[in-house]
């Protein structure tokens, strides 16, 4: 199932995206949830990102190009970070590139959604806990990193985490290619068997560290090609099981009033 | 006046703090709140963390010990980092040291809670946003720090981020002291005036990056003089017109459930 987050005339709804249109449901879709029998067609309605993440948590530089590539021994701490859930938008909003920079970088990703509450989770089992997937587009400005390595700032900015257009629930994570075309090019194409932490082992060792919890999203790393971009550079990340995220950058606004 | 939440008899409260008892409030105690005519006496209560944050923002390394060390220049790009909401605890109750480290490193800070949603605020307006003050204890395995400068893992364990015993609106956050004790010896003991990058700066440089939120926790950094400890530790962070945030450190108990 593909569940969805939109508006119609600035009211928000959740629905399931079908052939026959987009059903609304109400309750909470983690939970209990059903139909209320409206339906509305994909063209009367804005998407919204699929959902409001709880927290969204990254994982750094975990592509490899080719499969000869992968590491016999896995890193001992993977390099993971926090992204603020101010920073999510949907598919078609703009992502606003920070004054003091000119450019910032695409990365387009399988994003995990997880579904229940999750500590301890042995790999074997790490499924049970997800809800469905997404994509995630980890928007990054490297002019904004700390010197001693800390991403923070560079990975925080509103608008620097579209997610979407969808979460499909039915998704084999195996058996997926992770895409983005910038302005109609493809950059990035990989299969998840490209990771260097795979998902099962990810989500395991996050859950010994910390409790997940229904709506936290896991973002799995993004594929060799991506790049730096600028303003009116229109992004597309795909994975065609789920969906298309596009957006397109923009610079900053300029203030009309005095700060 | 000073916010708590606690449990009578497992359910969960809020309330304001009096010479005359805990009284009830129910509704949105950063919107529309009011007294339930209900009161208990502190000693009927458990407190719990006097919010589940919607974040928790975290700044490095932002203490010097003396007034003349204190840098001419700001730093350009502070050291921010995100802690997991999951993270947090209240008083009283245990933080574990995880499995694979002895030792963790307690610090205490002034906690700033935001009240109102907060985007590109002047410095000389950051304390229109601000709810109240509260300690948090920013706990930390260094032995989880990843080699290239990533905190997360170090400080996202559950049991981490103490935070309490309750929220003060009506603090003077630039006339008090963070302090510390540890096993009954003080350990920390600061004006905010050695803060490097000062509260309203730091507040205000986060605006322009983020939408901060209602709920939003910022912990402002940790005077000198925290320390690693090890199971069985006592520490109380402490501000005087706050309270004392007391917690005991013990290791990870053992799983009787194979994984």
């Amino acid at each position: 199932m593909k569940f969805a987050r939109f508006t119609v005339d600035e009211k928000v709804y959740s629905g399931v995206v079908t052939n026959d249109g987009i059903q609304v449901v109400s309750g909470d879709i983690f939970g209990n949830w059903d139909y209320t029998g409206d339906v509305f067609s994909s063209e009367e309605v804005k998407f919204l990102s699929p959902l409001v993440p709880n927290q969204i948590i990254g994982i750094g530089a975990n592509f490899v190009a080719n499969k000869e590539d992968l590491p016999a021994d896995l890193p001992e701490i993977p390099v993971f970070f926090f992204k603020p859930v101010s920073s999510v938008i949907g598919t078609e909003e703009e992502i606003v590139i920070p004054a003091g920079t000119e450019q910032v970088k695409f990365e387009s990703e399988l994003a995990v959604v997880i579904g229940k509450e999750a500590k301890d989770v042995p790999e074997s089992e790490v499924l049970d806990y997800v809800f469905g997937y997404t994509i995630g587009n980890d928007v990054t400005a490297p002019s904004f990193f700390h010197q001693d390595g800390h991403w923070t700032i560079g990975k925080s900015f509103d608008t620097f985490t579209p997610l979407g257009p969808v979460i499909e629930t039915e998704l084999d994570p195996f058996n997926i290619k992770v895409k983005a075309k910038l302005n109609g090019t493809e950059k990035q194409n990989s299969p998840t068997e490209l990771m260097i932490v795979p998902i099962r082992k990810m989500i395991s060792y996050l859950t010994k560290v910390m409790t997940l919890k229904p709506g936290d999203v896991i973002l799995t790393g993004s594929p060799v090609g991506a790049e730096l971009v600028g303003a009116e550079d229109v992004i597309e990340c795909k994975i065609d099981e789920i969906g298309t995220l596009k957006n397109i950058f923009t610079i900053v606004k300029e203030k009309t009033t005095a700060s």
